[in-house]
Formats: C-alpha cells, sequence, structure tokens
C-alpha cells in the first residue's frame, strides 16, 4: 500500500519531521511518499495562507495519481474537500483524522494549536465534521508553526501549559495536537498528563490505512464528484481535470 | 463610494451581467468597479474549481488597495475567508449577502441552485453563518453556470420549476437564487411566484454601501488577522503580505 | 424613500437621540419620521414591559401606513413578528440588524446590553434568528435604559469595562451594543477598543434602505400572512385589521 | 389548590370548554377559575393577535393574585414569559405543557394545530423550550380555530387526517393537539389511531398541581424578574408593576 | 393510583429516605410502593454501575406489572428506555422528571450531582431528552452516593457551595439536584440560596400521578414497542417477555 | 496483537459470521478472537434486548483482560460506555466505527437498520457521537436479526431496495449498514449501488488496529474513570470491579 502524505507547506525540515511520524507508525507493508510543493508558503496560519498551499497541494496529488490513498498534513485539512474531488482514493486530513480518533477514546477532548488566528478555521472544521459537541475548546499556545521547527525552542512547555488548562478548566479528557508540527511532541505530552495525546499526523496514517484495506472509496456522489472538465490557464491549472 | 466586485470566474459576459445587476441597485454615489481574474476556472462548480479561483479573486483585490468595500460575485463565497485577511474594508459574499437579507423578509428561506454537486458547499456555509436553520432546503435545478450565459436557455424554466416545489413541499417563504448568473432572473421569478427571490449580487451591493457607509471595518481580531509575513513563490503569491 | 423609525417606549428623549443616529446614516433620498407611542412604559426592560410596548408600537404604524419600511428601535426586537403581518413593506428590528451587520465583519461577536433581566430576550432572539452561534456572549452592564439618558451618567464606562471582558474572556472579534439608547457610544467605544461596535439603530436604517432598493418585501406565505379580520375592542385594537 | 385558567381568546364558548376539560382532570382539592378578557381577539392565529391578547391576559392574572397557579390556556403560550414576571406562582402554557408531558411517554411528538400561519410560532417556542428535536414535526389542519366551536364541524376529521400522515410519514409516536379548542377531542382520537394524544389544558392543570405540591416557585433570578416600577398610561396599564 | 418506585441500588436505606420523599409530596389517593433490587451495585456512580443494576430494576418492576405507573430513583435514569419497553404505563426517570419541571420554572437550570464521572452520563441525558439548551452547567459536588447516607456528613456543605457557584458563575436561574440521596436536602438549599431547587424524586411522582390522571400510556410506537419474544436464559433473564 | 470481538448475543453462528468478516481485513499481525456470552437474548431488537446482554459482555471481556482492544459487534454499540470502563484499552463499537469511517469518503450517509424499533437507539448514538449531522437518515428494512442468518433469506432484497431510497429520497452519498449480521452483504450491495457501503465490523477491526498501533488508550478521565470498588452479588457481579 502507497500513501502519499503531502505536507501543503514548503518547509522541508517539517516534511522530514512529518514523514518519519508516518513511518513510526505504518504498517509493514505501508510505503510512505511524502513530499511538499516548491511554491506556496512555508508555514500555513490561517485563511489566507491555506489559499495558496492548496493549488500546489493538487498539483502534487496529480504528480502521484497512482497511490492507495492521500493525506493532507496540515492541521487545518486545507483543500481536503477539493482534494476528494480528484480521485476516488480515500483522501484524509490531519485535522479530521485526530477528531475521529479522539471521540474513539474520550467523551470529550480539546484542542491545543498554535496561533489564535487558526482556531476559527479549526472550530469551522469542527461543526462540518459534526464533532463540534465532542470537543472542549480549541485553545491557541501563540507558539508560530516554524518556532516548532527550530532546534532549543520554549515550545513544548506553552503548549504543555495549555493542555494544563484544558484539563483543568475545560474538563478535557483527551487532547488533540493542532498541529503538524507538533507531532513529535504528543508521547512525551501523553506521559507527563496522564491522558491520551493524538496527533493528526500518526491518526491519518492509520486511517488510511484501515479505509483501504476495507477496499473503502471516496464517494463519487454529492460534493467530492469528479470535476467537470474545463480548460483554464495559470501555473497550477489542471492539465485534465 | 468605490465597490470593487470580483467574479471569480473568468467569463467575461458574467462579470457583465454581473457590473449591470449591481449598477442596477447601486446608491448614487456607489461606483461599481466589475473584473474578473485573466486565469482561472471559466465557471465554478464545486469544491475543485474554488481552489484555481481564488488566487486570481485575491491578485484581483490586490490591485485595487483603495476600494471602499469589495464584493465576491459567486454564491459559494469562495475565498471569502482569506479575502477578509488583507483589508480592513468591508468584503462581503454574494451568497452570504442574500441569506442575511432572506432572513429579515421571511421565516425561512429556499435556495435554487445549479448543480448538484454545489449544494454541500452551500449547506456547509449555512451552518457556518448559523443561518441554517432559517433555510429550508438547498435545492440543485440541475442547470449548468455556463448555461446561464446561453441565449435561448431554458434555465429559467427549469429554475422556476424548482421554485414551486421549494413552495409546495419546503414550506420555503422566500427564494435565495444560488448562483450569480441568474442575478437577472430575479425581479420575473418573484412575479410568478408572489414571494420574495432574492439575488444576491443585489443583495451584496446594498449591504456594503450600508457597512461603508456605518464606516464598519473588517475586524482584525481573530481569523481576519492580517497575513503574517511569509515570502514565497509562484504565480499568484503575495507580492507584499 | 421614507422611513418610520417606532421607538415603541415612551421617552421622547430617547426617539430624539434615535432620531438623530438615523439621520447620521441615511443615505440622501431618505426621508427619517421618527415616532413614540403615547401610553406604554418610559423603558422596555425584560419580557413584562415588551408586552405594554407592542399594541402602541403597532398603532403608530398604522397610523402611517403608506411608508416604504418600518424600523423598531428597540434592542429586544419588541413585536417585530407581529409588525410584519401588517404590511409588506420590509420592517426590521435594531437588534436583529445589529446581529446581522456584525456577522458580516466578524467571525464572532459579543453584545453588551443594559440589564442582566434582558438578556434572556436577547438569547432567545438570537437562537430565533439562527445566529447563537456567532454570538460568543450577551453581558449585562447594568446600566438601566434611562440612565442612558441621563446627562452626566457613568454609563459609558461601564460599558466599556463589559467591552474590555468581551475581548479578553469571550474572544469577541466585534461588539454589538444592545440597547437603542447606546447609538451615540459606538464610534467612542470603537476607537477606544480597536474593533467594530455596531449599534443597531444605524444598521437598521441601512439594511432597510437596501431593501428598499431591492424592492423586497416581507413574505406573505407563513407566519407573517395579513391578519385574519376580526373585530374587537379594546383600546388598541385594530379598526381594520 | 386554586389554578386560574385564563383564555386569552374572548371566546367565552371556548373558555367554557377549557374550564370543562380542567375539572375533569383536576385533583379533588383543585378549584379552577377559568376565565378571559373581555377585550382582545376572539381567538389568536398566529404573531398579531397575540399582541391584543396579552394585556387582557395580563389584567386577568392581576385581578387574581391570589391564586396558587396559573394557566395561559392558548397553545402559542401567549404573554407566557410577561406573566411569570408578575408572580412567583407556578405560570404554565398550554403548549409547553404538552411538549413536556409528551416527551415524558413517546421518544418522538407530532404537533397538529389550526393554520398554517401557526406552525412559525410554534416552531419557535420548541426551539426556545429545547424540544424541537422531539418534535418530528408541526402540520396545520387548516381548521380555524372557531370552526372547533361551530356544532357540526368537519374539524374531527381534518385533524385525525392530519395525525395519520403524522404517524405514516414523519413516524410520530405520541401527538400534541395544537388549540386549546381541540381539549374535547384528544381521546377519540387517541383511541382511534392507538397512540398518546396529549392535549395542553390537561396536561398543563396536572403540572401546574405537581409544582405546586412541590412549593415550586418562579424563579426571580433572570428574565422572569419582577417587573421594575414604572408608571405609563393606557387601557392596560399596569396599576402597580 | 399505585405507583412503583424503583431505587436500582441496593441500598436499603436509601430506598427508605426515597420512599418518605414520595409520601411527602403524593397525593392523597397515591400509594407508593418504593423496593430495590437485592442484587446488584449498593451505589450508581457512572456507566458501570448502571449495567448491573438494570436487570434488577427491570426484574422489580416484572414483579408488580399491575401497578399505573413507575418511577426509575436514580438520577441517571438508569435503564429507562428498556423499563419502557415492558408496560404501557408511563415510567418516569428522576432525571427528566427535574429537568422538565425545572424548565417550566426557570430559563435555565444548573445540576449539582455527586462525582465527575457521573457528569457525562446527565449530560448525554440531557442532550438526549433536548434540554441541554436548558442547562447552564452540570457541576460535581464531588460528594459520593453513599456519603449522603452516612450521619454527620458535610454533604451539605459541599452541595451548598457549588450552587452557590451555579449561580454566581454559570447563571444558573433554578438548581436541579443531582442524586435521588440529596432528596431532603432541597428545601434548606432552596431556602439558603432563594431560587427552585428541584429534586428528582419528588418532581416524577407528581409527573406520574399527572401522567396516570391523564390516561396518558407510554406509546408502543418507534423505540418503546414491546419486546419481541425471545427465551434466554441467565440470572434475570426474562420468564416472558 | 490481540483483538476481543465480543458478539453480545448467543447467536453462534451470528458469531462466526462476525469473525470471518474480522478475519478478511485484519492485518497480518492480527489475532481476532471472537466470542458471544452464552446466557443473555440471541439478538438484540431494541432497549429491551441490550439491558441482557450487557452484563455477559462485560463478563466475556473480564474473562480475556490481556487483550490489545476490544470490539463490541452489536450495532446499538450495546454497552460500550460501561465497557470503556474497565480498560485502557481501546474499546470500538460496530455502530460508532462505520459512523466514523463513513465520514470520511462522503459528505453525509445514511444507515440502514433491521427493525424500525432500533432506529431510534441509533438516533440516540449519532446525537450523543456528534456525527448526527453527517446522517441523511436511519431507515429500517424490517428484516429482524436473525432472518440475516437463515439460508434462503429475501435480506439482501429489502435492504438492497432501502439503500435505493436512501440515495434517491434522503441523497446519501454512503451508506453504513446497520446490523452485525450484514457484515457479508457490504461488497456486493456497493458494486450494486455505486456508492460506500460500510460494515461496521470490519471498519471495527481497523480503527482498533489503528489505535493499538498509536498506543492511544481510553481516557480515564471524565466518564470512563475505572469503576469504584464495590462489592455485590449476582450472576454477573464483577469479581473485582
Amino acid at each position: 500500500m502507497r500513501i502519499l502524505v503531502v505536507n501543503p507547506n514548503t518547509t522541508a525540515s517539517m516534511t522530514d519531521k512529518i514523514a518519519a511520524a508516518c513511518m513510526r507508525v505504518a504498517a509493514p507493508g505501508t510505503e510512505i511518499v511524502a513530499v511538499n510543493p516548491l511554491d506556496g508558503p512555508p508555514s500555513i496560519e490561517g485563511y489566507f495562507d491555506e489559499v495558496f498551499a492548496v493549488p500546489g497541494l493538487i498539483a502534487e496529488m496529480r504528480k502521484a495519481p497512482d497511490m492507495d490513498a492521500y493525506v493532507i498534513a496540515c492541521f487545518d485539512d486545507t483543500g481536503l474537500d477539493a482534494a476528494r474531488c480528484i480521485t476516488d482514493a480515500p483522501v484524509i486530513g490531519i485535522g479530521e483524522a485526530a477528531f475521529h480518533m479522539a471521540s474513539l477514546v474520550a467523551g470529550r477532548f480539546g484542542v491545543v494549536t498554535t496561533l489564535a488566528r487558526s482556531v476559527p478555521a479549526i472550530e469551522h472544521n469542527l461543526g462540518k465534521y459534526g464533532l463540534a459537541t465532542r470537543c472542549a475548546r480549541v485553545r491557541a499556545s501563540e507558539v508560530p508553526v516554524l518556532e516548532l521547527e527550530r532546534p532549543g525552542s520554549q515550545a513544548y512547555h506553552a503548549i504543555s501549559a495549555e493542555i494544563a488548562r484544558a484539563i483543568a478548566d475545560d474538563h478535557a479528557e483527551a487532547i488533540v495536537l493542532g498541529c503538524a508540527g507538533m507531532t513529535d511532541l504528543a508521547d512525551r505530552l501523553s506521559s507527563e498528563h496522564g491522558l491520551p495525546v493524538l496527533d493528526g499526523v500518526a491518526c491519518a496514517v492509520k486511517l488510511t490505512e484501515g479505509l483501504v484495506s476495507l477496499g473503502a472509496r471516496t464517494s463519487k456522489l454529492g460534493g467530492y464528484a469528479s470535476p467537470r472538465s474545463k480548460s483554464f490557464a495559470g501555473l497550477f491549472a489542471p492539465a485534465s481535470p
């Protein structure tokens, strides 16, 4: 089984970290191919950055049309709906992956993400997925995405402090880490706080493996129907939609 | 007052129709500037097309930074959240414009849009805006967007038939037309069916005029904060985010 | 265009303040006629006062049947549903006006109103309009309505303090002022706190102007159907329902 | 125990029918006093009629301040919130009474009311009470209120037909009769259709008896706080609020 | 009228207290029969204990098939749905009883229960009943169930302190006591805090009396249909389902 | 990895079918142990049967405390909350498993279950899990559970017909099969109808494998806390809770 994991930002160190996280949990027969676009924002922090990341994400998927499944490794699930239109293979966002997995081990989970500006997009996703009632609260640690890549960063402590508040004040029973760049922190945070801490990257790998094993395909009825054929120009324009 | 109305698809005849609709309802002191990107999809029908329309939409807004307000003339409110990040002038999508206006003249409205594939995106918007409970149902007429541009099209009749069903079966008390290309049909449909029929293009002009008159600005707290400065390449990449 | 603005309480100084607020934002061709009933409560603070204000409100509307639109200048939107039954011109409450406008410039707004006893009615309206999910919280400043009319009042400071809490604790991105008597405070509060502060009186004027320009009428299907003819006595009884 | 049952319309034959229904179910020690205002609409069919019924309803309650509890015998629960402000005795609307009782004997109930114009007000109440999810659908029989008073009326058959549809199409497991004037039809309809059919008048008597026995009082915290003292003129104006 | 009140735990002193509470509020003609299973958990604190209490509860009901109504005297409404399947007499849980009664005397109520582990089950019930929006918050006093039975316990003070917080922080307008063992504390807590404090045991008696007087039966359409005949072994297995 | 799959009814042929379905999708290293209680109902059709199945389910889990994960192979997710209390290994119900997986491949899914009496329990679960908005409708095929075990049964055709209606009338984009006994029909139904058809048994195996690989444990904060130690008698009573 081959899974394409697309980090939709252009920061290669983050792609490497994501790839490592995927491989740690991948089943023996699973091949992980982790990529990122060459063009686009180096990190995705809010609605604006998302826009410029999605064409590159779609382009990466188009370059690898024979994959068994696709993972979008940005917690906003950037471009997820569009990505599902161009394939009937499973496509999973790491945000939704973590929300669904957390819902299976706890009655109510909290989310700890990077910047406050990213909170509304996450809340909208929770509402759209139907899981808003399972989420106690989305909290911002005010750690920027790329600070997670910096050696010597104090990010762990800021995130850990926010988890403590989520447990005490929001009665969170599990924690979802709200950024792909936090994938290497989950185990240590879980041990420290004594509750499940879920990283969406790892969750997404297991969910895509599961869906592929089941033979489940993305439905082509409704919103994920294959795009109608249209010719248009532009850097990211589809060669053959 | 100058309002930039961006048709995010590349079909110039549709931009012209939208411009005419805007001018019909604009107040005396309002100048309407209607544009469309040169690159991108000729029509927006579902999640996939949206992705390729938004960079061009943002580019058009960046070319005209001194406008008093911006209207996004696609019923999916394509790129609305991102667009709000780059300005503190009001930015209104024609979908939300019609939903809010319909909520002021009826207890419950129905939506009649183009293709079934566009229904989920509209339903998600209604949920996100909070107005899902005001909407009786989103119905597809199965008229493609560009069919609305074709002389001799039978689109009117298909839409009218769907409105009749919305009244009889869904108890809709007003109708929202779910495509910018239907803007010229609203009055005739309202007369035929004896209930308010709202076109988002016209609604958006009046709402932006109103917000500008009030001096209301897009909030920079939360999700619409100005983008953090990032340099990245690509055709549509921001020169100075 | 002629808009009848009814202050449903009997305090003439408040009617004057409301009229001034309307005129500040009215378009050149708009004539504002501001009235209040002669009989009824001098202020509306909660469910009980509402009851006695509505017959007078309806009577004022009946005296001016040729208006192009009607505004109900009480933040509870007192009598709004009944008022919509007696005309097919647009009728807008200042509460709903502010909620809808705030939803167009912010993801989430807070409301700061007068007394705690008024909070439940406002919350019910938000639920009924569908916009409860857009509202972070309704806060009471514990400033009575008529204190807003008293020269030398400390009302501004109490309201400002509550706005500060709405931003810090509720993550409000815009503020809706929850009383017609606060209409003159919006601009100063907006400057002080650096976020949009919306006054429903001004919002309602622009929304009614917009609806009239669009030719939108109140739907007569459903709950706003014209009243069935009934003869009954009593001071406020309709002459010709 | 003395319960004042106020029919808020002026039709004495309906008040008599309501009184009889109350007495059929009242406990031995319960005294029912059934009244109606002299002034106001002869029937309440929608938002407009409600307005003119409430001052008379409040006046009737004020004439009998020593009652142990109050019932508002109109299915719209007309004036319920205001009525709760002027007493700390329990005040029950027949609509809410039936909704709560139906929720105790069935997973999901249907409502069959009089005219389509009354449906939105009932739906709003269900939302406000929190019980919208328990209601399968509110159906209109298109039987006007006073037709229920006419000897030889075909109302029974129209209502029965609508119940059959509620069972077959909406999967209703119990039926709530949506008008005080239907109080004498409940038993026959229940036998005919083989499911619980609840009449709000009878339900309200038992709920008020229950609350009085428990010593439960209407809370004076929040929206039902006693009205602030205000002097104002008008036919129905409170002598001593 | 004979009501079987089943305390589904095996603590006889608690059954006695429940019986006394029932008799205090029962109408003259009502006979209360209070029982508990011989086998099963001595207290019900969370999901696990519930499982082992329900077969005994059902067995107690089967021993008394001629009762006019049944009350399940555990605040989790343990086994309520199953119990409704085996009779068409009314069956009321004390949790739902208190929620419905509180909804009739206050806009918003708070719940104060025993242990934090019981909170999710109560929240699920509120959601299922439709009354989640009426509940400000479910609070745990961290008083175990059987501590309420211990002479000299400090339970009253812990509960009272939590009520104070519910009023101040959650704006609760009434309080629901979240355990059958708190039934003797309601009056004193109501006096101390000046708001309605509802005990589900007493509420359930009055609601069952009411439903029996009305002749209302549990619906056999839908989920409460009589069990299909099945033979199976086991201690609690039904003799004749 | 060892997964205990408990069929909570006593029908061994169904346990065999479930075991086969698990093995078809299990990963190479996964050992499936499928069991059923000896005592209890032969099928679970509604609330009543659930009660008598859960003690046996818990007993089976206690007999195998060293498993890596547990699956409850009844679509009602019978006893799921209680089961989670006695282990910190993952415990997955097949209903929730299918709902979550369907949410990853379609915007909206339909459920086709056995008898109408089982629909409310499924709807309650959907509400509790938060996924009610993702479900278009729960439909009953009126095929009893054990009919699915009978050679020569017409069950396939009844289920297939209901799927056709779910697509046409409810706009379902994927189908969830609402009974463990349907596990062998999924592939054929998916081929016939051209959309994803999900069987909860298979979904649960993949989700438990995933959670175990991730090292995710059931949270012991909140409702799934380990049971407090209590001694009580009875056939199914816990030896050491």
